[in-house]
């Protein structure tokens, strides 16, 4: 009922919704400039969405940013559209004829007095200047010509052929129906080669704003033209985009500050999505004035007082869309689909992955063909194999090398081509993950402490395994993830963060219990350093004597004990004397310099994407290639030294790591062991940000299928690598590819097929021949990326981030919205519980209960249930995710309140 | 002539300027809350200058921001004022009384029905409850309890006697002159507790805005009063700080949203500056309503489809003053003060400091004596002695310890502490600087290369150094330092940067050629390695054999030749035999963490200032002491290792570093050399920065004075450091006590006294005895803050910034101001002028005219004025400084073009 007239107005000329949205605007503002006699139109703005402004000075033109205008412009703009000319849908072909036109009309209405006829089409047709950018290898060549006179530059030599650009037109779309070589007109056009355009949509229409200052008028020239076809209009527009609106404003010398503002109102109008919906539709002067009135309505303000309006704002990471959501709102709630829902039927849900998968398969291939998936295999193969070597390489260091590189690299090929080529979700990447390697760990150790064989042992494990893996999927069970909040994700990820960054150090600090360092050791006194071995008491001292030995068969005297190394002394029963036997030089130092130098260059190099240096995409380049190139850094400066310190065990042929050991492992074993299923909670989440019809079941199945194969012939386990998979999806996203300046670029999916990842693992496999070069990674080095990993993966974590809070002073937090909406201290109370659990599991861990240690993922689960007695469901709500019934339970409160 | 009338009317309330300035205002917010058939006022948010919003559901304050308000509700606040009861100078006492009386004019005026006069006052005096900050112990401890019910909370205990408040008030001014114990008001008194106190200025008043909906209005209930007198209303603000203006706002139900824009719409009104102007001097309605046309006229609009309301902005870092600056304007014209004009008479200068400073000097005493003086000496001496212990240690380094740590700490004590006591600026701290450290080095070089005495030579250049500072002071010719512009002074402190830089890394490649590490070393291989001492051939092998030795008098054949030291062993002619001798083990590589651990500590807490963690104070305390907690934390490290790294030489006596000179250096040398005036540059500029009448030649009189004597004492020379300095004279800024949330606090001047830095001196006098300590210190520690000093003072250099601008993509510069005033390719043209100039002056510095060096300032001074003819006046003025006559001119040509 308390509709505006203005409001009433547009909602009429707007009409319906299904209408064809209109023609993007770009906008430009050309500015009167004076110098002397001459006059030309110099571009002084330019507009998408934001602004960008010329900088006078800096012949440059500044960054997007939101354009703060003042109020007082806006109410003169809305005078300058009541008194001024408007001339809605003038067929006009050239400048000339528009202007003409304008001037006609301003007679007619006895706005203009007539003799001044010549002199308004004189100043309208001045030449346009455009701010292009120049290159700046040119500008730097200019320089010596430039130098005494550094404000005039010439246009000329952009000019191109005619026919080139209309064809350019013609290419475009063909909106511009007519073309004309205006001799009149300014004659150049830089337009060509303006890069500018790409930023622009291609159905754009441009709309022109001209504002200037001129002595013979007494009062302001105004018009508002809107073209019934949008038109090229030649040098007027800084790119080739054909004009479909024109803003003049001529007045009187002495207020061109004052038109200038007026000019950027009416130019930030234009690109208001409802004004210029407004300004295509408009029947007359009435519906533009009702246009700046709704504008106005919704206007946001900033006290003078408060601001400064000559910062520069930048753009929102996010506009508001036309439906404003409240701030006070609940948070989203984590959706989960369909496929997640119970059959009740003996493999329902696989039946069903399958059927929903299929029609998709053929399009899987032939969609993969695309130029993005060439850097997208480049990246991911790096990633993979660098992600083999260092588990593999960590493998083999908690196995004592029964499974190690070699095996890596041919588990990854093996399952991920298998994984790629018929699972639900082809992009996910399977690897073996922190977790496994911890789980292996353990397994070794405790089947070395209870004489257990450690092969068979873990096949046993993995059958089982992969067993529970088919039953879940035969019974659907799958449903059980939805009780996966993020209380039990982030404290199972937190935890094992923490494991790496432990085993991390852990491992560092070994170095310098391994290489001992001989702190007492004055060079001065290197004389006083050796370490002699010592023959056994009851062998003479003295050379070349030829007694019978008392040792087993060997002919121990027949020894020179000084060429004896440091094991073979021992072995034969000698001793070691001197000052530096307990002692390793340099290594430990070198390891740690390795160690620390791998981590924290990584650190930098994945930091660098954030940095102003060089062009973006080589910034990410950097970034994506952080690890690799902090590696081949290191690795070349332990080759400089030519230290001896510890390297990657890899075998030079193609078999097993370690001798004692086959391709297949026999099932004989003591007893299976615990489920592993908690590995798959990543699977099945990661799930949810693809599109393509989703297929747990059918994954799960080939996890599990793929587990009993790996068992069998000793290779690692693989679940799916959350960072890697999330790597490959990013690689593969597809954006809109212009976006205005200043505004984020539109996501519209992801090249969902199975190519890149089959050939990223085929390449994987070859890769095994890599051994020559892998030899040379030094162990530190890889020490150093799973610092690294623990920690990067530590940030991101919710959990993390809370814990943080504790040593914030409150005034000095981030604006995270849950701090909007849940009280502090309840935000502590819950992190602490989080602590604890994780003190516990922590706790668990070290000692023998580790082996049920995949299990804990349940218990968290139950302590995230219990803490529904304790928080309110709005606090988790912010907090954590609702677990689901509590969710309904949630709405029919909802429901029972409104009644 | 084109005023509105709402400005007239403003002109003439506003009236003359010469009355005293009306007092802040402090604007609470509180919306009526209904809790079932309870109700009560619940503040929401608060306004000193910017505005804090009680986050609902996060039960905190939110960051101080600027007010985002919608057009519309100012225009509806408009028609409030327009249609509700403006009450001004009502005299109240109570927020009763003042209600009734409110009420009483409504009904009067026939806006309200009488039967509503109950309900309206029932509402007004329900009880005020405010977002106070909970301390976080308490809240924890809370927890317990608040379990199960987390949204109330009692206010009961917080409590306190009416006698005191009223106390309270009186002591803050007595603006209260009439305080009632209301028992129908809300009865807590936790304003005592609230520390937000603080923040608001003494003389403060407030001004509160109630803002409702209840059930039985049907139009809106709208007041603004003003109070004849401030007057405390009990709990209706959050702080005890009188009322002076309310504003009243009830409506019907259902549009709470928009009353409260409303409300928020008056609070921002009633900060600003102008509007509370004019609320405190309105004669009626009309004066308010021309307030507010002012204000939109004034207002900054943002486009409704650019930016998302829901956005906080910050605060800006200065908010516009009245007289706006224009953007296109020059930059400021570094001023020269006329203490810096040639007098043209002998000593005149000097005898004009003199007689400027002498009436200062008392107070340059009793003003020492405050609290923030212990801080700043503690931080200074500190400065200090890390300043003179680094430098010494490197000075000893570079001149074989002719000066050492010992020589340094008593040439800063005596030194500082005298121009502490007698010079102009006793803020400036003299200290030894790098270009001193360089030329003594270059110096010791040249008279070791041509076997000239190094202190005797050192001695005359000293003294010849002094007298010419003394004809300067003689002759005013101080006056040469307005040629040294930015270019001149950058050029020089980046080549000081760079030489810094160098000559640490250089030293720490040193520390790999000094201390080679045996690459081939095999652990396994441990007994295959030793250093054996061989006597010479003529000597028999065999010990204990009594031959007559063939070397002067040493009976060599007595010594075990296995037990000598290698450099014994090579003494004696012996040789030195086996795998290990040319090696170190571990000494270069724990230098090389050393001396990067020191450097990237120092860097990264340094750089702790900007994180979130920790009260301000704490942050900002370790910040500033990065340096030496750096030193601390790797001296302990280095201890812990227990290696024999190289450390620092001290002497632990009080005496010269070197044994074979004594404290006094006889003057009998070769030739007198050049000038040593290009340090005093930084002594003057220095001086800029200070308040009191300034003395650049009293100042240069005892630089040159003191110069002289360290030259007879053959101690270090000193000048102003000005990195210290800097930090002193900040370490010493007054600065605005209260300052509004978000407000940057506002800079009152430096305290600025002689007794911070003689008692810094005395202390660091005293610090000689610290030898004991200091030889802890390992040299590579000390290369590293050496490193992190030469790439600090990189930092801040407009150069350096304008060299890191070519390896920056043009759109992701950052937007200095000289970037918008200056084409690109100038600015690199520049940069490319100085990175020549700087390769030039490196070149010099690695040759023989290495000794020249110093006079390099006048080379540069010389191209810089050659720059005039290359580069227009405009962009040198952005980028540089006008030099003085050019400056002159420009004005010159101005006031031609203006005729």
């Amino acid at each position: 009922p308390a509709v505006s007239p203005a409001a009433e107005r547009l909602r009429y000329i707007l009409g319906e919704d299904d209408e064809p949205p209109n023609p993007t605007l770009f906008t430009e503002m050309d500015t009167l400039q004076h110098d002397g006699e001459e006059m030309e139109w110099k571009e002084s703005a330019r507009w998408i969405k934001f602004e960008e402004k010329v900088e006078e000075g800096g012949e440059r033109w500044s960054k997007p940013h939101v354009s703060t205008l003042s109020l007082h412009s806006l109410f003169e703009l809305r005078t300058c559209l009541q008194t001024g000319t408007v001339l809605l849908d003038l067929d006009g072909y050239s400048l000339p004829q528009i202007i003409d036109d304008v001037i006609e009309k301003q007679i007619e209405d006895g706005l203009l007095k007539p003799e001044l006829r010549e002199k308004i089409s004189y100043v309208l047709l001045r030449k346009h200047r455009h701010q292009t950018k120049k290159p700046i290898h040119r500008s730097l060549a200019d320089i010596g010509k430039s130098v005494s006179s550094n404000t005039s530059e010439s246009m000329g030599s952009n000019l191109r052929p005619v026919a080139s650009l209309s064809l350019w037109v013609w290419k475009r779309g063909g909106k511009a129906k007519f073309w004309q070589p205006l001799s009149s007109l300014p004659s150049s056009f830089p337009q060509l080669k303006n890069k500018f355009i790409k930023k622009i949509p291609k159905d754009a229409e441009a709309s022109n704003v001209l504002v200037g200052e001129v002595e013979f008028l007494e009062k302001p020239f105004v018009a508002f033209v809107r073209l019934l076809q949008a038109t090229m209009l030649g040098g007027v527009t800084e790119v080739p985009v054909p004009t479909r609106f024109l803003f003049i404003l001529l007045g009187p010398a002495g207020k061109a500050k004052s038109y200038n503002e007026i000019g950027r109102a009416i130019a930030t109008l234009m690109v208001d999505d409802l004004f210029s919906d407004v300004a295509y539709k408009a029947r007359d002067r009435e519906d533009l004035i009702a246009g700046i009135d709704e504008f106005l309505d919704e206007v946001i303000v900033l006290p003078p007082g408060e601001w400064d309006p000559n910062i520069r704002i930048e753009p929102p990471k996010k506009v508001p869309s036309a439906e404003k959501s409240d701030d006070g709102e609940m948070p989203e709630v984590h959706e989960i689909g369909e496929e997640l829902a119970w059959t009740g039927r003996f493999c329902g849900g696989l039946y069903l992955d399958i059927k929903r998968k299929l029609p998709w398969f053929p399009s899987d291939f032939y969609e993969g063909f695309h130029i993005q998936s060439i850097s997208a295999i480049l990246f991911i193969y790096l990633g993979c194999i660098t992600n083999a070597i260092t588990f593999g390489g960590l493998l083999g260091d908690a196995t004592d090398n029964y499974q190690g590189v070699m095996e890596s690299f041919l588990g990854t090929a093996m399952a991920g081509s298998m994984f790629c080529l018929f699972a639900g979700q082809p992009l996910i990447i399977l690897s073996s993950t922190g977790p496994i390697l911890i789980f292996e760990k353990l397994l070794f150790d405790f089947s070395k402490g209870n004489g257990i064989d450690y092969m068979e042992f873990r096949l046993w494990i993995g059958l089982h395994s992969a067993l529970q893996c088919l039953i879940l999927v035969a019974t659907d069970a799958s449903f059980i993830i939805k009780y996966i909040t993020r209380f039990t994700e982030e404290g199972f990820s937190t935890l094992i963060s923490f494991i790496f960054i432990y085993d991390a150090i852990k491992k560092m600090i070994g170095a310098f219990k391994y290489y001992p360092i001989n702190s007492d050791f004055k060079p001065d006194y290197v004389t006083m350093y050796k370490c002699e071995c010592i023959a056994p008491d009851p062998a003479p001292v003295a050379p070349n004597t030829t007694n019978i030995s008392l040792y087993n068969a060997i002919n121990l005297t027949a020894l020179d004990w000084t060429q004896l190394s440091k094991k073979e002394c021992l072995k034969y029963g000698g001793s070691l004397v001197g000052k530096s036997c307990k002692f390793v030089p340099d290594l430990a130092l070198m390891s740690f310099i390795l160690f620390f130098g791998t981590y924290s260059m990584t650190l930098t190099l994945k930091k660098f994407k954030f940095s102003r240096y060089f062009p973006t995409k080589l910034r990410k380049l950097i970034s994506d290639f952080s690890i690799f190139m902090s590696i081949l850094m290191f690795v070349g400066l332990d080759v400089l030294f030519g230290l001896n310190t510890p390297k990657l065990q890899v075998p030079t042929d193609f078999k097993p790591t370690r001798v004692d050991r086959g391709w297949f492992v026999f099932p004989f074993g003591k007893n299976p062991w615990n489920s592993f299923t908690s590995h798959v909670a990543p699977v099945t989440l990661l799930g949810a940000v693809l599109q393509k019809a989703a297929g747990y079941h059918l994954d799960l199945f080939w996890v599990g299928i793929l587990m009993a194969v790996c068992s069998f012939m000793g290779l690692p386990w693989y679940v799916a690598a959350t960072v890697i998979s999330i790597a490959h999806i990013d690689s593969l996203k597809m954006e809109t590819e212009t976006s205005a300046p200043g505004e984020q670029p539109q996501f519209l999916g992801v090249r969902e097929q199975r190519v890149t990842g089959i050939i990223v693992f085929v390449l994987t496999g070859i890769s095994v021949f890599l051994a020559p070069i892998l030899k040379y990674i030094p162990m530190p080095v890889l020490y150093g990326v799973f610092l690294y990993m623990g920690v990067a993966s530590l940030n991101g974590i919710q959990f993390w981030d809370r814990c943080k809070l504790f040593l914030m002073p409150a005034k000095h937090q981030p604006d995270y919205v849950f701090l909007r909406h849940v009280p502090l201290r309840r935000i502590h109370l819950f992190t602490l519980v989080q602590i604890i659990c994780l003190a516990v599991l922590w706790i668990l861990k070290s000692t023998v209960a580790a082996i049920i240690f995949p299990v804990m993922i349940l218990a968290l689960i139950l302590v995230r249930r219990l803490l529904d007695f304790v928080f309110s469901q709005h606090d988790l709500a912010w907090i954590d995710n609702i677990i689901p019934e509590k969710e309904k339970k949630k709405e029919d409160d909802k429901k029972k309140k409104k009644k």
